[in-house]
């Protein structure tokens, strides 16, 4: 039996990946769990799945943790661990050969960082990690061995793509995109969006941020970035292509002409399971892809005109350093304003814009230098919004 | 430089073939050279490529060659053969590491077997070979090890999509088919068609026979026969799917429930180069695939009631031994007399039904097994045509 340790383990992968272990019928352990604050389903997870280490995110979690382990009168009480810490103890976990990083954040970056030191096949759901540190998650893979697998479902259909390929004999990685709730909208409609009508994601549900993320198609830049640093292909070579009904969930186009794509039905765990049994694939208990009840597969060259922040992304990976850092903190900030009423949907662009203008992007040496990048940037956005005395940035009314 | 060889130089799928040897700009020489009657193009063909050995249909046609050769004053002439053992001569030529099979008709089948004794990689394009021997070519490629890759867009895009996979954990493989020209015509209307209906291909441009069978899906029927040899998957795990854009050539599905897909522009000359330079890929000259381009693509499920041939292909591979073979003997005899105006389109599977009826399977032991039954077919169809004295099979004049 095969042992797994989970960052992030109460939130949507992380439940999701308990679900593919329970699935798998004893061929996956559960070796380590990291969570934040919701310590009772993390006590109902600790009960059924019996991890050696814990953690949560301070020591009145911690407490917690121990009242709901009396009260349900576990007696195998695991370690727990807190904080940054915590969670790098449960990835590094003696045992665990497999660690989910599914990390919402910033806070994800040094586990995920000493998982891949210790050389553990890390399978990735944390989009920062790459976005923002891409260049230090690889160069750590490539000293210990260890093996980095996507777990969102474009890369690792890539993944899936490139398994009978060699790496020269690839010309280009083609991301699909689903276009968002916008898709179709002229610039007038796109610039006054709402949140409301921005949260409204035609084919996945998913989070409030990563939905603003796929209306504006940033969503799909950070994926362009991320593309980068998983597979070692340049910004030149990785393509977007609009695709609305997400069937296709990426491809690859060959030197030979012939391109590989990989489909299939809109539910994560698929990815989670090819990352976890890797490069054995194992059979499945969900629904599979219907090809004749998809209706029609379309694909559209993407609009940066209307749409550009992937723009944006392709300059911050080509300016390199530590501005794709910078690119993903002002991104998350102007979301968060956006999301709050504070600006509207049109200036997200405009602000990211700004600050990697504003920005020299440095080499990226250690951690500490991306966190300081990432730190700038989110002050400055800040910054920019709360001195929008013109009210230039904001939402017009009437 | 790799040397190859190829049955049938001057047909469609020989001529394209040494199209691909000139763009792949030195990487392949031509050691042989097996044509039929056409002596002329075959006498072009050996002073550009100097083949060592060549192959015409018979000692009028060596005669009319060496004429010919005299006349363009070509120093160098190629060993001349003929027949099926000029062909075998061909095949198994000494150097030649790649034998194109590319011989319409059951005169490939012999010169086929001899290669694949000798240890050469076959790329076949010529779709009786497996369909009436593929089990005696595969049993005869794994006792010498040689390699059987497929040229035709269909299985070379399976042979593609399984080429990073693991044969048990691969479900099933799916083959795309266009649907032809009655995809949406009515039972009647199929019933009645005329071969110049029939013969309107929506996406590829082919021979008559070919065409018909793509009208009656009998071709893909056939080519599900092919799969099972190629590949080794059972009737039950080899599924068509109607695709009438011909963008997905085809696809795979894992166990995972992943979907696999290959998908390329229409022209045979990728095929080929694919088949030649496996494991490694050439860049190409060929137009690039561009899917924004593509429109939508659609994926239906076949319909066999309309169209009957592909459910007795299933049938036939199920019933083994001499049956396939049968199958594809009622068929050629049955559409040379839809294309000589003797019987209805819908006559077609009606007479390939009869003619499985009345055989009964033997054990594939040799080649001559399969050439008998293949013999016996065409002289009872035949004799059916002939003796259709109520003119049940003809077309009913309105």
């Amino acid at each position: 039996m095969k042992q797994i340790a989970i960052l992030g383990s109460t939130g949507s992968i992380g439940r999701n990946t308990l679900r593919v272990v329970e699935a798998l019928n004893g061929a996956f352990g559960v070796a380590a769990l990291g969570a934040g604050a919701n310590v009772s389903l993390l006590a109902e997870q600790i009960e059924r799945h019996r991890p050696r280490v814990v953690s949560v995110n301070d020591e009145e979690c911690a407490d917690k943790l121990r009242d709901e382990l009396r009260a349900r009168a576990i007696t195998a009480r695991p370690k727990i661990g807190v904080g940054v810490d915590g969670l790098s103890e449960v990835a590094t976990c003696d045992g665990a050969e497999v660690v989910i990083g599914a990390v919402v954040g910033a806070l994800g970056l040094l586990p995920t960082y000493r998982a891949l030191e210790a050389g553990r096949r890390v399978a990735l759901a944390n989009k920062e990690t790459l976005v923002i540190a891409g260049e230090l998650m690889t160069r750590a893979a490539a000293a210990s061995g260890a093996e980095l697998l996507p777990v969102d479902s474009e890369h690792n259909a890539l993944h899936q793509c490139l398994r009978g390929e060699r790496r020269h004999e690839v010309k280009r990685l083609i991301l699909t995109a689903s276009g968002g709730p916008f898709r179709t909208a002229s610039r007038e409609e796109i610039e006054q969006a709402t949140p409301a009508q921005a949260l409204k994601h035609p084919t996945w549900r998913m989070g409030d941020k990563i939905t603003i993320d796929s209306a504006t198609l940033m969503n799909k830049g950070l994926e362009v970035i991320e593309a980068r640093w998983l597979f070692g292909f340049s910004a030149d070579e990785i393509d977007i292509v609009v695709h609305p009904q997400s069937v296709v969930h990426s491809m690859i186009e060959l030197v030979d002409g012939s391109v590989i794509a990989q489909m299939g039905v809109t539910d994560m765990r698929h990815a989670i399971q090819y990352a976890l049994t890797y490069p054995a694939r194992h059979p499945t208990t969900l629904p599979p892809l219907d090809i004749t009840a998809c209706g029609r597969l379309e694909f559209y060259e993407p609009d940066t005109e209307r749409f550009p922040c992937t723009a944006l992304a392709y300059e911050a990976l080509r300016a390199g350093g530590t501005m794709p850092a910078v690119l993903n903190a002002a991104n998350e900030i102007a979301v968060a304003a956006f999301l709050d009423g504070r600006i509207k949907f049109g200036s997200i662009p405009t602000l990211i814009r700004s600050a990697c203008a504003a920005h020299t992007p440095r080499p990226v040496t250690d951690l500490e230098t991306v966190l300081a990048a990432d730190r700038w940037a989110r002050a400055w956005v800040s910054a920019q919004i709360t001195s929008d005395v013109r009210g230039q940035l904001s939402v017009v009314r009437g």
